[in-house]
């Protein structure tokens, strides 16, 4: 915390900072992590799951809106923190995300760091799936103003295709934050009497007792790639998404969600029968029980894995990732055929 | 739970059963197991870091006594019951531990499982270490009771050496408890309108996202061993210890801390010049600083690693642990032999 601020507690009375940063910072660990109390309403589902777990309640979430490309309004994040506020709420925490799970969206940071530097909020960002962009010289704009973050939560296993799992939290606190909130010094297993420095065991500053050493996975993967191997996965990333969308546009039976600005390529198969019919009042509804059925089919076949989902008012609609480092123009080419093969009857 | 008495809160007022058992669920995947409010003095410090962690408090978790083995005294738990009831708190949850970390005690179950019914509690058995003895015809008995327990952690990676991490958590409930407790229903995530059967998806029944599929080593190593060469690696292991424990009966430098009756072989080296110096008012304080200087030396000529740590009144102890199936009568008196040669001048 840039200031000793009072925390949120679900009744509104303030609690100890430590307090509650011990439990802000309990679950960050790994892929579960805690964003209230205000977060877009585009954020991972698992900001809603950590404050249930935490003891907070779902309630003490305050959900930001988002504008039509996923991206949080730091208008409306002020709002909230006003409105919290105005109910007697002491608001100390804000989730930014940068890589939202569908669209792929970046939220403003510069924006939300002014709002959190105002109002003396905690900064945390989940940059689980696009924080690897930071690699890239040509792509890392998209998160800037993540210096000004106090948490970064990023999983290298996404974007950079480490091994399950591999999460990682950066911090800006040098006082070994994690340490003072999480050590519980067993001391049947944290012996402080060892011959070199136990600062080096990190064991008691996570939440889980016998766990793999993720690390590992990441440090050998930077030391096999080097800085500019894993920048150019990245960039690669970014040209296939562009090459990938730029075929689909020209082919009858594509729709582009949006024009995507990650790696997330959200679209519609539009199958023969559906083309032209947009005005039909029963479109959005049978277009929306397209992608099961190709899933379905592809699944069976086994040929390709793409994810669907609906999100909002839009019905079920494809997301395909394009993160595999050995993906190729071809393989791209064979998306766009098979999912025409598979859907012509349609 | 077998009725629905109410749950403790922080303040000792009564809350929904449901609200809570989602919280005492919601920490329970893995490693990491909440058990309060009452837990035996020789109990997992996991315990007391998952009250932190869910908001309970570590107040709420009442430390039960343990006899001089590092079992669970009923009747003191009995007592902690009434004494918490006495100061208008609502107990809940017992937890007791089938092989404690350092001596490997077997809490009496059935004993405790007669409290816990008597005041409709709900029994949690942390098994992480001592459930896989379960597999073993001779010596199961160790956990008769634990067919009575509400919930059971179990750590196959431990006992039975299955990869880091693989952890499961049982229970009596069939009515889908985790998924009532942890489902949040992202669509974006887990699809409803799939081909097959979405019971199979297990994501939204636990805590975390994206994980590794840890149950697939338990049951490739279950398939290639069958539950006889399981059973072997467990006998095994037991007949080893026995092994160990009656070759260092023949030695001078070892001092067994209790006879064990798992594979936790608790000892002193006591070294040449400590030997007959029982009576010396600094013979405790200087045998404590064998264990470190011992294992500082194992470590850097990386012939063994063994590990120590004081316990309760006790100075360092060296702990070997018995469970490596690939461990002979040779190894043993290796060990033995090692750490006479490592401490000799000592």
């Amino acid at each position: 915390m840039a200031d000793s601020k009072p925390l949120l507690s679900r009744d509104g009375d303030p609690m100890a900072a430590e307090a509650l940063l011990r439990d802000v910072f309990g679950i960050v660990v790994d892929e579960i992590i805690w964003k209230g109390t205000s977060a877009s309403e585009k954020c991972h589902y698992s900001i809603k799951k950590g404050a249930a777990f935490l003891g907070l309640g779902t309630d003490s979430v305050r959900v930001v809106k988002a504008d039509e490309r996923g991206k949080m309004i730091p208008e409306d994040l002020e709002r909230q923190i006003s409105l919290a506020e105005a109910e007697g709420a002491v608001p100390f925490l804000v989730i930014a995300t940068s890589g939202t799970t569908v669209l792929g969206a970046f939220d403003p940071l510069e924006a939300i760091a002014d709002v959190c530097q105002r109002h003396g909020l905690w900064m945390h960002v989940d940059a689980a799936w696009g924080g690897s962009v930071l690699l890239s010289q040509t792509h890392r704009h998209l998160l800037d103003g993540i210096q000004r973050a106090d948490s970064v939560a990023w999983n290298p296993h996404k974007l950079l295709t480490a091994g399950l799992q591999c999460s990682a939290l950066l911090l800006q606190d040098t006082s070994n934050l994690l340490k003072h909130c999480h050590g519980s010094q067993a001391s049947y297993l944290f012996q402080q009497d060892k011959f070199y420095d136990v600062a080096l065991d990190t064991g008691d500053k996570v939440v889980q007792c016998g766990r793999r050493v993720d690390c590992l996975k990441l440090w050998l993967m930077w030391k096999a790639q080097g800085g500019q191997g894993l920048e150019c996965r990245i960039d690669q990333a970014f040209a296939l998404t562009r090459y990938l969308v730029k075929e689909m546009k020209k082919r009858e039976g594509f729709e582009l969600v949006m024009e995507p600005e990650f790696v997330n390529v959200c679209f519609w198969f539009v199958p023969p029968s559906l083309r032209g019919k947009q005005e039909s009042p029963d479109y959005s509804e049978r277009l929306a029980k397209v992608a099961p059925v190709l899933k379905e089919r592809m699944v069976k076949e086994g040929s390709m894995m793409i994810g669907y989902q609906p999100h909002g008012t839009k019905g079920n609609f494809f997301r395909m990732v394009v993160a595999n480092p050995a993906l190729t123009r071809a393989d791209m080419d064979f998306l766009l055929n098979e999912l025409e093969r598979l859907g012509q009857d349609l």
